[in-house]
């Protein structure tokens, strides 16, 4: 049993390209909920339902978010309505967002809804958001205090962040089935997730680094900086804004006293040297999962 | 200035036919919220959005509700992912629900989006919830406690009801802006709405039927019932089970006190000297707006 933590996009591929040497139903993903939002009314869990798109075989390969075969005729007519249209909400991921809050006010949680979905596309790998309670990440930046999606969808993630906080992570429970998890793999694995929002916003959640600490051997990252860059988001431009180092070592040093190794990518394997002085293994392979043979590779190296 | 208490599609055929007559200028339709529903997070005010979309132009025809041209694919995706599924919500329909619940959760009132809806699609006649606070009409049933829509969609109103009660309605404050269209028009009109559940909801709000008390001989009420049967709905099945005469003389008793005068269909001219001697003027002409012919002389009578 292995459990990975999770944001949205690395995570998927990471968790698809596990499924290639391993049993989905070996696999627990503790997913990040910072990201979730209430638009229109609606619960959106950006996250996990990127994860489960994405594992059901469902992902939009063109956009790189939302559901294949997408059409857009609620968000048209809401444009001419004057709403806000900017958060794009296709038609086909209204009715999982419809779905959710409806079963929210029955009185489910946001775990009982990701297995429902899980269960309803065959998503064999266990998803579970990290906490039912409520948590938001929020930005301090050069424009005033933006929540997590007028950051990264409103602003494109194109404005300068001072400081990240992630309001209600302090009071809030991890679900007992995430301790669980966290207790029982035979190896964490953080995926190559942005670790400053879609890692970190896990981590604060009371009781989870603690496990980590614990278990740091048995805990791998994958650096999401190739090359001095994130392969997808802000995570480069993040990290420098907030005085870290844009590298596998900027990375292996976040997760300091969290993890026994990183695996970077072949273009970093010249770090190798200094990130294991700071007493962290080092597995160097491709990490960049394009094609099937890559992922393979990356997964292997997860595993091994 | 007229001011018509107003259910859903009966009303809304209503104000189309004074439009033949009158500037929407000077008419202002206070509506029911009672069939107000939060589904899936979405805030839906049926009879409001069938008044809106009937005088812009845009009714569905073939179906007798919602928008025209309408699709249907969040509710086709939401019915495979399991979800609920019998309150049919059109594409275009949900963008309405979704402005409305997004603009309510930025602290606007009903009464705010129905004016900014009418601007967006041009209606002319202002439009006025007769509350902003919650009215929840309920039916004791034979399978006991059914919300409305639940009574009215889920079963097809095919389910005998013991009693109506209005939850909230004692504790409700009508707006402004509604007592103040009460109190100056030159004639309060009561729709051809269903008597039990579309216009009591608004009578039961404070202040509300004070008003039509003192101002008796400036009401004028339409018959929704002709020849011992609704036009549309269950208004005679539940006249019937409450007690009530299934004619215009059950419909003018239940109104009594409150109206001057009733217009009946020239099918219940025989029931004109009966309800004269109730102390309530009758004015007989056709009623069924089947064609703007009909339609014009209506609004003639209700004018007149």
């Amino acid at each position: 049993m292995i459990t990975v933590l999770s944001g949205g996009v690395g995570a998927a591929r990471l968790l698809r390209a596990l499924c290639l040497v391993l049993d989905p139903g070996e696999m627990t993903a503790v997913v990040n909920v910072g990201d979730d939002l209430v638009l229109h009314g609606l619960t959106i869990c950006p996250d996990l339902d990127t994860i489960t798109y994405t594992l059901a075989g469902l992902g939009n390969d063109e956009l790189g978010w939302g559901l294949r075969g997408e059409t857009w005729r609620v968000m048209d007519e809401l444009a001419t309505l004057g709403g806000a249209a900017w958060f794009r909400l296709g038609d086909r991921d209204l009715a999982t967002h419809l779905y959710r809050s409806q079963r929210l006010r029955e009185g489910a949680t946001k775990s009982d809804v990701a297995r429902e979905l899980c269960d309803r596309w065959g998503v064999k790998i266990r998803l579970l958001p990290v906490t039912n309670d409520d948590v938001a990440t929020v930005f301090d930046t050069e424009l005033g205090r933006l929540s997590f999606q007028e950051y990264f969808v409103q602003h494109r993630h194109d404005v300068a962040v001072r400081s990240i906080t992630f309001e209600g992570a302090a009071d809030a429970r991890p679900t007992a089935e995430v301790l669980a998890a966290l207790r029982d793999a035979s190896r964490i694995v953080i995926a190559p997730s942005n670790p400053l929002i879609s890692i970190d916003p896990i981590l604060q959640i009371p009781g989870v680094r603690e496990i980590l600490e614990n278990r740091r051997d048995d805990v791998v990252a994958v650096s999401p900086i190739v090359n001095g860059a994130a392969l997808k988001g802000p995570a480069d431009r993040l990290l420098l804004e907030l005085g870290h180092d844009v590298s596998p070592l900027g990375v292996a040093d976040f997760y300091k006293g969290l993890i026994g190794t990183i695996i970077i990518d072949e273009a970093d394997a010249a770090l190798a040297e200094r990130i294991g002085s700071h007493g962290i293994d080092v597995r160097v392979t491709t990490t960049i999962m394009a094609g099937p043979g890559n992922a393979e590779r990356l997964a292997r190296a997860v595993l091994s």
